[in-house]
This record gives C-alpha cells, sequence and structure tokens, in this order.
C-alpha cells in the first residue's frame, strides 16, 4: 500500500470540556498518532487519543517552561513527514487567535498537507455558559473580538477607537486578566459610559468557570479581588448585564455518567 | 415520579455539517421530544432527533411562509410547559446573531429554565474550511462580526465606521449576500484600500459550500456573477488571500462510510 501523503489537522479543541468539541474533532483525535496540545487542552480531551498516540506538551502551565512557535513548527512538520497522523489541539478556535495562518503556512511549504477543523471559542462558549447573548437586536449589534495592548499602563486602541466607544458593539477581550484595568480605564476615556455593564470570565466553558461580574469603571477592581489564576476573557457591553449565574449550574441537568463520552469515543471509530 | 420542571434548550447547530455539532449538541438533539428548527438547519442533523420527536421548522426557505418570533417564543413555551424537552436548533451559535437574549427572556419570564448549548459559528466554520485564518499576528488584530444595514442603496456605518477603514480589523458579515455591493461601496469610502482581499463564502462549513473571492471593488459583482441562493458569509481584510480552494477537499480525507454518525448517535445514549 502506498504510505500516506504527510498531513497534519489544526483542531479546535474549543473551551475545555469534552462534550464541547465538535464530533469531527472528536473523530480526528480519536485517530491521532501524535498529538501537540497546548496548556488549556485538559486532561478529558487528551484522553480521547488512542494509548500509543504521543502526546506533546507545547504550551506554559504555571511557570513551566513553553515551546517557541518555531520549534512547534519544526516539530509538527517533522512528524507528518515520518507519516505520522499528526494533530495540533489548541483551546478555542484555531482561527481565532490561535495561529493557524502560521502554522498552515510553515506545514504547507513544507509539503504537509493541512486540514482546520473549527472549535468553540472562548466568547460563544463564555455566552452559553452563563447565558448572555454576545449580538441582541437594537443593542448589540455588533461584536468585535480583540487581544488588548497595552503599553506603559495605556490601552493602546489605535485603529478601534470608535468601535471602543460603541454602546451598540459588544467587545470580547481575549487573554484579559492582567489588562483589565487598563482597558476599562482606556475605553472610559474613549466615551465609553463607567457604568457599562462589563463581566470576566475565567476557564470559559469548563466546570471550573468563574464568573465576575462588575460595571465597567470596577472591572479590574473585582478581578484583581477574585484573583484568577486561569485564562480570563472580558465581555464589555449591555448585553454582559444580562449574564447569569445560575446558567452554569444547569449544564448537567440531562444527567448521564460520567464515562458516557468514552462510550462515543469506543464507537464512532 | 415528580414531572421534571418545564426546560427548554438554545442549540447551535453550528454550519449544517452534522458532524459540526458539539458533543454535548448531539447528545441534547438525540433526548429531544420537540424539536423547532430554522431553515439552515439540515436533514442530516434532523434525522438525529428521535423518531417519535415532534419537529417545527420554524424559518422560511425558498419564499415559504416563516413562524414570528412571537409565534415561536409562544409555541416553544407551551410545548416545554407541557413537559416537552424542547430543543431550539438554531444554525451557526445561538448567542451570535441567533436571538438567544430574545427567547432566554420569554421563556424564563413563563417559568421555564434555558440551557444554551454554543454552536460553530458561520466565521469559524468558513476560515476552517477554506483554511485562512480570522486573525493573525502583526496583520489581522481584530476580528469584527457584524449584519449590515443598508439603507437607500448606502451602507450604514454608524458605530464602526473606523473599524471599517481599519487594515488590521477582519470583517465578518453576516448574512451579506445582497448587499455586498453596497458594503464594498461604504467600506472604500471610508478608506479601505478598494484592493484589499474579500471573499464570500456561501453555505459556509457544509458539503455545498461555494467560495468567491474578489478584491473588495470586485466583490459585488463576484457574487452577482455566481448568483449564490444560499447563505452568505462575506469576510474582508488581509486574511482573505490567504483562503484556498483545495482546502474544501481534503475534509473527508479521514474516509469512513457516511452513515457513521448514525452509529455515535445510538451508541452515546
Amino acid at each position: 500500500m502506498p504510505r500516506e501523503s504527510p498531513k497534519a489537522w489544526l483542531v479546535g479543541a474549543g473551551p475545555g470540556s469534552a462534550d464541547l468539541l465538535t464530533v469531527r474533532a472528536l473523530r480526528i483525535i480519536e485517530q491521532a498518532q501524535a498529538l501537540l496540545y497546548d496548556a488549556l487542552v485538559g486532561e478529558e480531551i487528551l484522553a480521547l487519543a488512542p494509548h500509543r498516540c504521543l502526546r506533546i506538551r507545547t504550551g506554559k502551565r504555571a511557570g513551566g517552561a513553553s515551546m517557541k512557535q518555531a520549534e512547534i513548527n519544526a516539530l509538527m512538520a517533522r512528524l507528518a513527514l515520518k507519516g505520522l497522523r499528526v494533530v495540533r489541539l489548541k483551546g478555542g478556535d484555531p482561527s481565532v487567535f490561535g495561529r493557524s495562518g502560521e502554522e498552515k503556512d510553515f506545514l504547507e511549504a513544507r509539503g504537509v498537507a493541512v486540514e482546520v477543523v473549527p472549535g468553540i471559542t472562548a466568547a460563544s462558549a463564555a455566552a452559553a455558559q452563563f447565558g448572555f447573548p454576545l449580538t441582541q437586536r437594537g443593542q448589540a449589534r455588533r461584536l468585535l473580538l480583540l487581544t488588548a495592548r497595552i503599553q506603559d499602563g495605556a490601552l493602546d486602541t489605535s485603529g478601534w477607537a470608535e468601535a471602543a466607544g460603541d454602546r451598540e458593539a459588544t467587545l470580547a477581550v481575549y487573554m484579559g486578566r492582567d489588562g483589565a484595568a487598563a482597558i476599562a480605564e482606556g475605553l472610559i476615556a474613549l466615551g465609553r459610559d463607567p457604568q457599562t455593564p462589563a463581566l470576566a470570565v475565567e476557564n470559559a466553558g469548563t466546570p471550573a468557570a468563574r464568573l465576575m461580574t462588575a460595571p465597567l469603571h470596577r472591572l479590574g477592581e473585582v478581578i484583581s479581588a477574585a484573583a484568577p489564576s486561569g485564562p480570563v476573557l472580558l465581555v464589555i457591553g449591555d448585553v454582559a448585564a444580562r449574564a447569569d449565574d445560575q446558567s452554569s449550574l444547569r449544564v448537567s441537568d440531562l444527567g448521564g455518567p460520567p464515562t458516557w463520552l468514552s462510550n462515543v469515543s469506543a464507537l464512532s471509530r
């Protein structure tokens, strides 16, 4: 039989709960021969790969070392060119702040075919979990996903100063933990009402998720008090007032044994 | 045994392919007793619900009638209060242009508990399918999701004029089929380079997806020539230049019989 041509999958792991993987992602993980995973991808998901699959952690956790992007790229290419089915597993969606473009370019330039599999991004996961929408007719007409650049303690809003002040835009700030106070201050300086509803979610979409809510001008303070150690998504805009801490308790209402996923796993091959 | 308390699930069906459902969504659909679904939710997904599940189409297709939002709300509440497990199935992610806020408010006010289950939104689906990222370090730092309001043939950019012209923002325009020419013209008037890479995807994330690419100033023309009949997502920004028509052919490389999903379905209960 001819050897398979080299291929790698850039797969969105979603927010972290195994049941928020897409069925396609699950199926690809189950057939992986080498899995390169970010720090945000949890044990429950890693356990879905075959026993003999090579597992390589690329992301840092709690101060540990992390691989450089160039090292990850080179390793993926090497493994794929050896003939292994390489799965690059990323928290969220690979296309949204996930560097899928860089990794795809690198791999394709070396003769490795790439397929991208989408994942649930943190904003969608947080919204579903805490029951608030990201858009709302007549209230939140636009959704801006961004990461904040903060220089010398000040928020850099070049290119989006108007959106920052736009009441009809929901802002979803990824990796927002440390910058929240500077972000709030920057937005208020650009015309956002200090009373704008805002929230922060640590570990969005996982059972360990934690919701913090505050008017915008107090967001930094509330986050400091909660001292989250996981990744934090900020959501700023009128929709944040609709967040509902009860929602997180409802996720498991359907019941079923905690091991049900391994049944899906065993049988979808 | 006490009767279950009334509950409805607002579930993201993702772009339309059954294997782009999340595992959680699949599991909830499999236990539905009443399914209210949008026009964009395809047969493959509807077939996952139990045989005896009531199926109610709420969206219009090809000029047929569609239910008003108030009718949908009232019907969901009635069915849930009768004790049925009501699943409201929406294309994409319920929190992104999906009216989840309105439906949740209505149901909760009537004593129906609501759980939202996220789905893959069209922008993520299109990006994965055609291999372009939505953000890219140093090039596309922000992602703005929006629907376009067009009045008297002109694009209304109040609130986002700066973002419209911001080269570092990727714009993803939902429901963009008919307005593409006016959108392009409006963006160019606000300073976007007419040569900005742009694309349109019809039926993003499904096997029937079609990619149309053009520089921004020709986007309307290319869409007119292709005459799409399905829903169209527009993506405008430098990342659009990375779209790769080959990617869509790779999705099924892993093979497997087309019926495999029904196996997952039968066995994950």
